[in-house]
């Protein structure tokens, strides 16, 4: 297989300014192309760093995918280190330099000498134009292993990877006719890891070679297979065999396969039985609403919701029953049915959520304790509620809120479309 | 200063799978108590990889923070390699058995033999008890250096490097009599990184051995000094000097200092001057709510919204009106006032925010393409709209349509309340 690395350079990395997010999607894309991934690493912006790490990762790996450290400004200084790591000096180059000095002038900004800098590359490495940005990609070679450097603002990073690496990585696998690495994904909902584990049974019985994971989270538990063949075919027979093991042993808490969240996997229900939804959301304030309008094409079935944060925008937008409220409080069974019903009507749909609790970390009490969490689904012929108890960190129990509500529609409308 | 890196083990960050937001979390953590963080590492579960980092990362570093591989399946293999690696043999340790038995049965699970292997650990290291799941922590040393193996699940990591790792930490850092590190981030928005450069002017002038970075995102400009001193006050001394001379320099794109968000920001405001605010949503679905309702208290001040994602949820619940829509379309400067002034109506509250928009990837035209996004803000006395257009990710989009919103009611605040 071709292996892989990725080299994040930049301070506000390492000190945890910054979630370093490309270089996870750095990974998934060579991923999917059939790489084996070895090793991401993340210095600082430190000449000394930049070397070593270049030397090592070098050593385990074919390919390694660097990004970070090319802007004109004095702390970025990947470029002239990896000129000097490579024996090389830096040249103009003229491509680059025009397309500077267009990107500029196009956004109405003079080139600075510094910016007329970005053309300057090493004299022997392959250059890839930057559509977005004027720091250019560049591909060092050195016995036979690869250096690919790239720059570290998301937007134009993706872009060279993309339009030039990922080619360039694919026609390597093809030349070296390398074997392929594969993976598939199947979300579960329902069973904790260590009884999906049991009911799955020993994994080297039916694993022959390829690996499984457990990935627990709040939204679930996605098992993971993993797989290597000869080219893509070969991988996928393997990997069939294996995930109709795991179909047989547990497929009733599989949900969805890859990386198919809960929402898009409701929606998928929703769109294929021209069924709509709405929600009314208290504590957490229209994160569930955020979640299904991630989805291109959620208007279909998403008409939209009311965020109830107080008790009054419950009572008057709302409509759930002031005496409801007096009675029983805002985080109780009797209002979250009337919240997940109202808004059903209010908005025309054929289900409602509703979602009201104590998300923390204050505002708790002796029966009601923070991370009480009251959810309601509700259609034509009846409304679910439910009560949860989770912790105590706010954020977790929003975001368990909005994970377990969605489980509850699944289950809903899988009972009532497809039985 | 007490050199710190992070090890993260597990094939699923390796492959791109998942985030690696557990080494940014650490690092932020023990940046802030004065540690230097000198690297992040990635690797499989792959016994030879775990041995040959750990020995790297022990050489440039005092103490490595590794988390991963802890859990109960087979796939989970840090806890024997690094026995293995520090020459030391697994025993049952009573006090973690009898809390992985209790925690199960709280839970209503039995434990299996699976679970009860988790307390099952190293004869030599230290332990530190995880009170939110069965995988304790541990910490190892080898000649001076140390290495902490934490579990990956983000909610027990915190937990145990909150209450154990970080006093360990500060009191090697005393003990040692190190230097600390410092660093200060002040956010700023209206002003690109160019210009905002050209106004604080050369850094040399006055940093005197401190550090300044740029972090430019969607929802604003970071600035971030960076200095060292024997001690917090030294450093605190250095530092403020620094920003001094930024605020004096920049002072009015200010909003904030270290990691308050726009939404916190403007709750605080909200919240001085006894103001309540809400809003509605198109493009973005609830992703605003969900902003301010992330902050604990904002009941005080965000009184809550209406999703409005079909056009006749605009009509009927926002009493947006239908001639309005029908004349001008759903993204457009007469529906959003509409949409800030009914909201603020609707709700009774002092301010309004609307946003409808193309967010993408579908669904723009000549006219209106996609990224194409309208904002307003209305109190009593007015209601301000802008439109602007962004990119083609739909995920940004909704993103920049958040910031920039929260920018927009945020310079009204200050406006009005303050001037």
């Amino acid at each position: 297989m071709l292996k892989v690395s990725v080299l994040t350079i930049g301070d506000e990395i390492c000190i945890g300014q910054v979630v370093n997010s490309n270089a996870s999607w750095i990974s998934e894309r060579c991923t999917a192309i059939g790489c084996s991934l070895v090793a991401h690493s993340v210095i600082g912006d430190v000449s000394e760093d930049i070397k070593s790490e270049a030397e090592r990762l070098m050593k385990i790996s074919d390919v390694v995918i660097a990004t970070g450290g090319l802007g004109p400004t004095h702390d970025d200084i990947t470029k002239t280190t990896l000129c000097e790591y490579f024996g090389d000096v830096l040249v103009i180059n003229h491509d680059v330099l025009q397309f500077v000095e267009e990107l500029l002038s196009r956004r109405g900004i003079k080139a600075l000498e510094r910016n007329k800098a970005q053309a300057l590359v090493p004299s022997k490495c392959r250059i890839f134009p930057n559509e977005l940005g004027t720091a250019p990609g560049m591909l060092f070679d050195k016995n036979g292993k690869f250096l690919v450097s790239l720059p570290g603002v998301p937007r134009e990073m993706k872009n060279i990877m993309d339009n030039h690496i990922i080619p360039f990585l694919k026609k390597q696998i093809f030349e070296r006719n390398e074997d392929v690495a594969l993976f598939k994904t199947l979300q579960t909902s329902g069973l904790p890891e260590s009884a999906m584990a049991e009911l799955i049974g020993e994994p080297s019985s039916f694993l022959s070679g390829g690996t499984l994971a457990f990935l627990p989270s709040y939204k679930g538990l996605r098992l993971r297979i993993g797989v290597t063949g000869k080219n893509f075919d070969d991988a996928r027979e393997k990997l069939s065999k294996i995930q109709n093991h795991i179909i047989q042993k547990a497929g009733k808490f599989i949900y969805a396969e890859d990386e198919v969240t809960l929402s898009e996997a409701a929606g998928i229900l929703l769109k294929q039985y021209n069924k709509t939804l709405s929600v009314a959301e208290s504590c957490t304030g229209g994160l569930l609403g955020a979640d299904f309008t991630e989805v291109s094409g959620s208007s279909e079935y998403f008409m939209g919701g009311v965020i109830t944060y107080s008790n009054e925008a419950k009572i008057s937008i709302l409509g759930v029953n002031a005496g409801t409220l007096a009675a029983h409080g805002a985080v109780s069974e009797e209002t979250v049915k009337e919240m997940a019903e109202k808004v059903r009507i209010l908005f025309k749909t054929d289900y409602g959520i509703g979602i009201t609790g104590i998300a923390g970390p204050t505002g708790g009490s002796a029966e009601k304790p923070v991370g009480t969490i009251w959810l309601a689904v509700s259609d034509g012929s009846g409304t679910d509620a439910k009560k949860f108890v989770f912790g105590t960190d706010r954020k977790i129990n929003r975001e368990r809120a909005v994970g377990t509500a969605l489980n509850m529609l699944l289950k809903k409308l899988k009972n009532e479309i497809i039985d």
